[in-house]
């Protein structure tokens, strides 16, 4: 059991990563920290879901103290990380506002394991933010969720037939698993669940657009993949332009190439980047914002300090970076943990070696496009793998049946069932 | 069927009287505009319940659309009503702030239902909103959770203990059903949910008051429910205080005669006043704000005005306004339905008669206390039937069955499954 002299472990960031290096080390003969701005763990695969009201923000999010308070070795805190004195071992929190700076914002630890994930990109375009949000939190879902649906609202009382069709227009800028999944779920809202509750116009008059800058949608999926998850959008009604670089967004147009479409809703899904807590570790920073680290995970001359996950910039076997997928970072975790209890023990670390189980996407309610142990298959049958997977994987039992139930019901109804607009952003 | 030459209803909020009336009107001669500021039903008297993290907000919530997809007479819009023009049988809707004013904000009526429902009220203390906000809608819900939860996470990471136990104090304000319902589940959260969760303190030591100016708790009951219901309410670890008038509530403080309490988290159950849209319409008002109505539910001079539920003012049988309960606003807006219809045939309208089936209120997940067809009961039966009349009157299955399935899992595991704070305000 721990005691108070045993090391202190903190781990910034309760995500696939954090979790997972929590988890591996309980029981062991450390104190644990997990620090997180939310009190939750979020499933990020499903968020897209919650954008388009097919589930509740809690379906996807596990209070993370809940799913550790078995663990007596743990401590779950709720704060921000403002900075990381690396030669002083220690974590800065950012104050509560009323209280000013007190004891309680300096963390003091003999290991540090940073997961803090990674944040939405516009690429030297951060006005587009306002009119293209992004989606990494339940805040961005909740904010895509209200627009959306208030745009349908806003159509019903329009009287104007061109601002009406403006506002029954959305794209989706970015076509890789996130924008697919979007668009897909967006053209079964507009064809498929909102069918006969608008009295000024048809739902089916809505048009979806993908759009992605690149030669094809999903380019982490072979190429045939590619074509079969392009033709399903496009058999729900999604109009996917590929070679499509944005130049511009305003609040009601957005621009690329030559070409322009008048939409009142734009969702970005192009692009994220590491969190900026990387900048504090005084490291040159690779490609997107990420923190070169050994190949056991550590900082270069920080035997001490982990960074896994999106954070992390590390190349697999090919000389690739490692993509910022939920596997990786719980592997990487895991392979955190075991590194600190060796280094305890005075044995070697162990290098970070990724299994890659495969890549899935999902297009709508019916198909999916999926590598898996290098079988490439689409259609139901990936659709059907895609669902074993993400209940399997959700984090406690009441998420996994709530999600089942939700599902059940959606497939058998076509229905959104969590359609809230509120007056206020929420 | 309704054609645009049929008369034009418009109803003024989705609550239980404007949807009672909206579903009575179905299949009628007449077009009817349904206006709602949200774009959803809620199901009020649950609202404690997403307040505490039991339900999420859109397992209480139905889309005032879906609910009324199939009317094919009836339209809903998402509109803010800013007043009521009586002379020229318009209603007036706020603008899109980006639009300006445009065509499609005056809507010209033959017949109107007002059922815009009631707000907290603070007696001339608007200044307590801030420290003590109350329980009308789910922007209050949700800023409740994230009050109630986020003052358990700062305990956590609180060193000082005075500061904790304030921290680890919640007042309830009010006695009514509202009020004791909250206390009993902030009892149930403390020491029931979150045992095992925390490691610099033990949940067991927050304290949860609850505070009646009255005599008594839950006035509207026979005084010897009142009593069992403090008694239920005392042993779940609630400190029930009556005859406490409150005087001053500041950010950390409450005041009530020579006494006072520090707590870090306090909530207003202690009153509703009607919708201010009473005011527009030039007639004295009577307490708490309701508008004054003829027995046939219309107001005086202008039978083609209806006004219902929370907003209206009127008597019963023995001289009493009838109270701000679901069961009064949707007989009444069935009456109104009826009028209406009656009114277009020439037919004198019938004067509304409440039918009074009882009284409920719930203690925590084991009790309540009862008056139903003129039978008191308390303790399980009562808990049961009260679960059973909630289930019964949801809008929606999706909702009966969510809410069921949620009861249950927490039933049998006493946790709470939606307990969501983010980093903004939610």
């Amino acid at each position: 059991m721990a005691t108070h002299t045993a090391p202190h472990v903190i781990i910034i960031g309760g995500g696939f990563g954090g979790l997972a290096a929590a988890k591996a080390l309980r029981g062991a003969p450390v104190r644990v920290t997990l620090v997180d701005r939310a009190n939750h763990h979020l499933f990020q695969p499903l968020l897209y879901q919650v954008a388009t009201a097919a589930l509740s923000p809690a379906d996807i999010a596990a209070p993370i103290r809940s799913v550790l308070r078995n663990q007596q070795n743990t401590t779950v805190l709720l704060g921000e990380v403002i900075g990381i004195d690396l030669a002083n071992r220690a974590v800065i929190l950012a104050p509560d506002p009323e209280a000013g700076e007190t004891a309680n914002d300096r963390l003091a630890y003999d290991f540090l394991i940073l997961a803090p994930g990674a944040i939405t990109a516009y690429f030297g375009h951060d006005a587009w933010i306002q009119d293209a949000p992004g989606l990494k939190n339940l805040d961005d879902a909740i904010e895509i969720r209200r627009r959306v649906f208030l745009a349908f609202e806003a159509a019903e009382r329009e009287q104007d037939s061109a601002t009406r069709q403006q506002l029954l227009t959305f794209v989706v800028v970015g076509g890789g698993p996130t924008g697919v999944e979007l668009a897909g779920a967006l053209a079964e809202i507009a064809y498929e669940a909102l069918t006969r509750e608008f009295r000024s116009f048809n739902p089916d008059d809505a048009t979806i657009h993908l759009l992605d800058a690149g030669p094809r949608i999903l380019p982490t999926f072979p190429e045939h993949l590619s074509r079969t998850a392009a033709k399903h959008l496009e058999t729900l009604g999604v109009k996917v332009r590929t070679k499509a670089a944005v130049t511009g967004i305003t609040r009601d147009t957005i621009h690329f190439g030559d070409e322009r479409i008048d939409a009142a809703t734009v969702i970005w899904a192009a692009g994220v980047t590491a969190s900026p807590l990387g900048r504090s570790l005084g490291v040159q920073l690779e490609k997107g914002g990420r923190v070169p680290v050994e190949r056991d995970l550590t900082l270069a001359a920080h035997p001490e300090v982990f960074v896994i996950g999106d954070l992390a910039a590390l190349k697999d076997q090919r000389g690739n970076f490692l993509p910022g997928l939920a596997p990786v970072a719980t592997q990487q975790g895991e392979t955190a943990a075991v590194n600190i209890l060796r280094a305890m023990r005075g044995e070697p670390m162990a290098a970070f070696r990724y299994r890659d189980r495969g890549n899935i996407a999902t297009i709508g309610r019916n198909r999916a496009v999926a590598v898996i142990y290098g079988i490439k298959t689409s259609g139901f049958i990936a659709w059907a793998i895609w669902v074993f997977i993400h209940i399997l994987t959700l984090i406690g039992y009441r998420n996994r049946f709530a999600v089942m139930a939700q599902w059940t019901y959606a497939y058998l109804t076509h229905r959104r069932p969590a359609r809230l607009i509120r007056a206020e952003k929420i």
